[in-house]
């Protein structure tokens, strides 16, 4: 079970006001990069995992990523506590209120007006939290991976988000929880590398005849080779007539219905039949009108 | 831009009508680790990338996965066809028309009903597809790790779909799929390798004294270590003491209010002052009705 | 900051395997009244408080709803993992394995297929969580009515759930879960009346010509009087006429424009105006075909 | 403003309990082209339309939708009101309730259990209804296509429900929705006609040397030509080199960017460059395992 | 399959930096109008359809539809590039990076930070793309008509995007995918008048004696007459009493219970029965406080 | 059924544009806390509501939110109708028609752009309405209290709105709008505790040995009493030994597996077993490049 410490993992210290700045730190308390997003996949893949070792590991990060969660929702909720203090009083004039929430610039006028004030578990962009950005599958050499990307991720969006903070308690806050971010993507390897045999994934083995094509679907000015499409084992595949209909088959879709099936299927076909030598006249034949503005203004 | 060849890449051959098979394959057409997240993960990395090489393989990746988006849509089209086909024309009674409905299991009366048995941008549960599977943030270090999560994630879903299908002809697409998701694997793989500085992602280096500390927060029995928590570079931190305030600033909030955000605080915590010496009636004390049943039934 | 303990607050104890009864369980772990829905809401409250009380017994709270939505969710990997095993290890032919998924009912093939057994942040139909469930605005006397609201309906859920188990230790943990929701309940309608001004919430007054009245929008057979729309303070309005327009200025709309702003709306009027006049040919009548089949057939 | 009538705008009569079929009738209720989906996209064109004509009938039609909306929840809501009693009250041994509630088939366990019995603003797959469904864009040469279309669409799915409707009063009440969308769909057509200049849509003119190109992008076996490519306006291209940079600029993509941008993306381009030369070492070949079982089963 | 050619269907030429302007033309790149909700809708039709003719031209207009996804995809990528690379580099000091992150308006704040200036599958207001867009249903004579609509409306989302575009390249990209709306809206047009039996759409027909009402269910100053609920066909409803209980049936909604289901309905009543006699203390009353402010300020 | 009166329910009076402040006043429009959310979960419990006073008032209600909904929608109208005629009919030049756009501040711009002016069913922040908002779950003593709380969340949003708007008759609107919340949450009070047995909801009883617990999660610093955990029936449980296996049976989860399930699980756990003795070479060690910038900037 989980217990509460009142005391954060990392001291919070905010040094003004700032609505704007609490919008856009929101990508990490309710974005797809941010840290309920984190804690959630560890926590499920935690649920399910059957390794000693790696449920433990899980568990002590997913709880980390929980106290995460209530350092950035701490930091969003001091950088609106005046705000918020101002608009539930109803201090200011309507006029002088208006202009300090679209002051504030970007959506912090959300914040404010609909969650008032408080830590919503949305992006910067006012973007509901979905569990779509949960990606456990129950299999942990591609779980595994899943976190390692994750990571890498996170660690990315809270670097921009430094640099563009100036408040110097925030920034030190921002740096904490980025660090911790790279020190889980290092036991999130560890842990991948511990199994010893994560590739291929699963238990099938891929079709050798197809397992080891590049095919070069994307063709013209700007093709390049390197190390993801030759050299050992690929071979490439550039003629465009060998890049469809790959096992000879034809390339075509079959399907064997049954006699009732097809009776059925030619109805359908015979009463929704487009005529191709028809030239009909239209809606739009009926609905032309006057010349328009000369095209594209 | 693209061009489409109307042969598909692997020939479809499916061998009778089985709409609950179709509503199962949806997962890798409108699912999470489906064909669609794959293809526009790729293609939406490639239009901001600014690497020749690595530009050129999102291309060719995204490309081939629009490709196997048609070959797992036309697997759907065809497993549904004739169902499609009698429901559309009506041929049978109302009462077999539902049995035939319901019978084929799962959730394939929203496919039925809902999208008249074309391929729909949902999974298997009706769940619609949302952009939010696509974790692509800009930054190729993070990027290609995400790639090459979902490629395993992918290779996985296919397995479980082999696992149940009986038809050979969609079993032999589906192993095709599932194995270029392994070489596609492979090509992020090596692109990813070909950057010489890929760890820590990102320009900003962690903070040295938080980089290496491995915080045991879940703890009692079932505690294990492992490369991913001792040996270098780990500090282990086990005191439930040293695990919060690890900055030693008191791991308290504090923010510095302007005086009228101080008042305008100090107000809205006045007239919404909780009374702890209160032992108040409350709606429930209304409500408080009759016995109910034994608890837990 | 949070930290957790291995023990559960619970024990769990499940008979047998049974894949259907654990994706109705996930109506507590990912549905809107379930276990992640109310930890958030209350967390997400607590991050925003000022009133000591309340802000601890928030965290109280919400640090227990995390617990429980451990305890569900072990459930559900326990009730999973025999099924997770044997898919993921295809032991089964293909036609049996087909079967089985199947023959769990509901949604439980989602499950399986997409999530490999671990508990997912979805309703039990497959819904993907969002934070569109968590309602917290921000001002403790909508919020602590919100929080009552919430454990009355998950405490019902659950009932519903426990109608349908025979796992005596599923059982269990269900009617445990299920009378922490009415503990929980009790605490916020403490916490709501030991403010000694909680209603009308916020601090503007209703306009008072309005406050009062009951409008008997649905009128016909099936009017019914009780304290809600009679006796003190009730104005009941039954005319239709005194319903709309209850300002008197006319209940209509209107908007006053620069002039440049009414040229451009004439202009566009203009432009897309309606010929009341004319009886045009309309796609349709280019579109109409053979008689169909008799009405509703 | 809008005034209730208890009576329905056609009688519901039930003639068993059928909580399956009442999860189906849910697409109408809320799924994507159901009742509350129709009644919003008329009900927003109305508030914003400027035309007397098309403001009426989008009024009553708008509320006509919404008099249809009560028509199929209600239906659902008797469908449903023999199980909802039975699960409430708890009436039936819990194995009898479980086989109960998995025998009603497709999804109707979520209504049961979630929902109460009581219909959900969901489709008949559990899937929340989204404001996502409503494409009205605020002009109405466009909006009266959306319009014609959902209506279309609804008549489509109403016939595929009243394929599967033994119910006979269901079925009548499902045919009088279903013919209603007619009427509406003929409303909107007069009223799209009734604008004498609908097409091209808008106030700007296509650039004419693009707007009569039909670009065969699709090509291989099942090229076929109609009034869709060919005749009078259409120019065919058939050429592949032709089809691409038709501007004939090149078809490649440029941004003049100032000086410290070109700095900072050549020092971005440089720090994450790839090594096409590099046969590099990467994850996948630290992992590579035992052989896994042949390929596709 | 598909195949991709690196030079663009349409040059991009974008002559300064401007997130802002990025911003906006998410609209069209992953907006509900926008491309990709375009090439999906004709894609998913094309993999369901059987008329030879249908499909070649869904299939012909779907992949130019990705073409024109790539073509206001790399418009977003170019007028980002700059921002991006200096985000990315860090090059500004924080203050200054804050303020051009906000100074570029609107939600470019979502796409710098969350997206790294790469298009992302958002509308301008960082709402996710979701297949709730695509409304493809599987009859060609309801989806056609969603395409004519779709087509319609994008085409107005490109026109006033063009209204607000002083970048004479972007301009021009714009008047181009702007241009091939129209032609695509031709090709539907043509398609649907192709075959000889587009309306009433299905198969099933209209019950005569509601098909050809028009139910004037809105009333007032306003009402308005035309040829949308006059003339031929329409019988005008307008008497209040014959608009409900179209079918003489009484209005009501009735279903036949079972004994034991009448049993637990009564149970479920009585259990919850409200009392209108009673004048009972609620909760309000329990928390009333001080006077409020003036009403209304 | 619903009828219309053209009148409004209250007059609308707006005096200048403002696309700004129709932004925010989407809030009551598509927002969870607006007048649709309200209507829709009314109208869902009204459906499936036996006892007849309370469908009377809840028909009553839905009825006139329904109402409230054209009141703010006709507002957003109004403020838009200017900016609306001018983006259509493209009057300005395009740099002062961007220069307008983005100068109305928040996302006014989608509201422009993808909506045309027109109410959209969105929040503030462009965030589409979901079904996620009404949480109606069938059962009286639940669905009353919701209501409570959603009428006190909607009248502290109005009061935010009114804080900020200087209009002064868009001021009186919402000052009407918000009056009639506090309203109606007397209603559902009355109603509430007209049922004479409200608390503990549903019909199961609490498990009586949990009943009473107040568990104290969170400890440190900031501790409280007060009624809400102290004074009866409260059980304070402070010793964290106490507060997980509460039951006393250990607090683990455990199954019982069939034979052949067993040796499944052996075997998943097998292939994929971590070994806590490797110190494995990772991904991470072969893409580790040149020292970063120093930490946090």
């Amino acid at each position: 079970m989980f217990h509460h410490n009142k005391r954060l993992q990392y001291t919070v210290r905010v040094s003004e006001s700032n609505p704007g700045l609490a919008n856009l730190l929101l990508e990490q308390f309710g974005g797809p990069q941010g840290e309920l997003a984190a804690a959630m996949r560890y926590f499920t893949q935690a649920l399910g995992e059957v390794d000693p070792g790696r449920k433990d590991m899980l568990l002590d990060i997913a709880t980390e990523e929980l106290s995460h969660l209530e350092v950035i929702g701490t930091l969003v909720a001091m950088l609106n506590k005046g705000a918020k203090g101002k608009l539930a009083e109803g201090v200011d004039e309507a006029a002088e209120a208006y202009r300090t929430l679209q002051g504030a610039g970007n959506d912090s006028h959300v914040t404010q007006v609909l969650y008032g004030g408080g830590p919503a578990l949305t992006n910067s962009g006012g973007q509901l939290w979905t569990a779509g950005y949960v990606d456990s599958i129950g299999d942990p050499t591609a779980d595994l991976r899943s976190n390692i990307a994750a990571e890498a991720r996170a660690k990315i969006v809270y670097e921009r988000l430094i640099n563009v903070t100036t408040d110097p308690g925030v920034a030190d806050a921002l740096a904490f929880l980025m660090t911790r971010e790279v020190a889980h993507q290092r036991s999130f390897e560890r842990a991948l590398y511990s199994m010893d045999d994560n590739f291929p994934v699963g238990k099938l083995a891929p079709v050798p005849e197809y397992a080891d094509l590049y095919i070069n679907t994307s063709q013209g000015e700007g093709d390049m080779r390197g190390s993801w499409n030759q050299g050992e084992p690929w071979t490439y595949v550039d003629d465009r007539e060998k890049q469809s209909n790959v096992d000879g088959g034809g390339g075509s879709a079959t399907v064997e219905l049954k006699s009732d099936e097809v009776k059925a299927v030619e109805a359908l076909s015979s009463r929704l039949a487009s005529d191709p030598q028809a030239m009909p006249l239209t809606g739009i034949d009926l609905g032309v009108g006057k010349p328009k503005t000369a095209g594209g203004k």
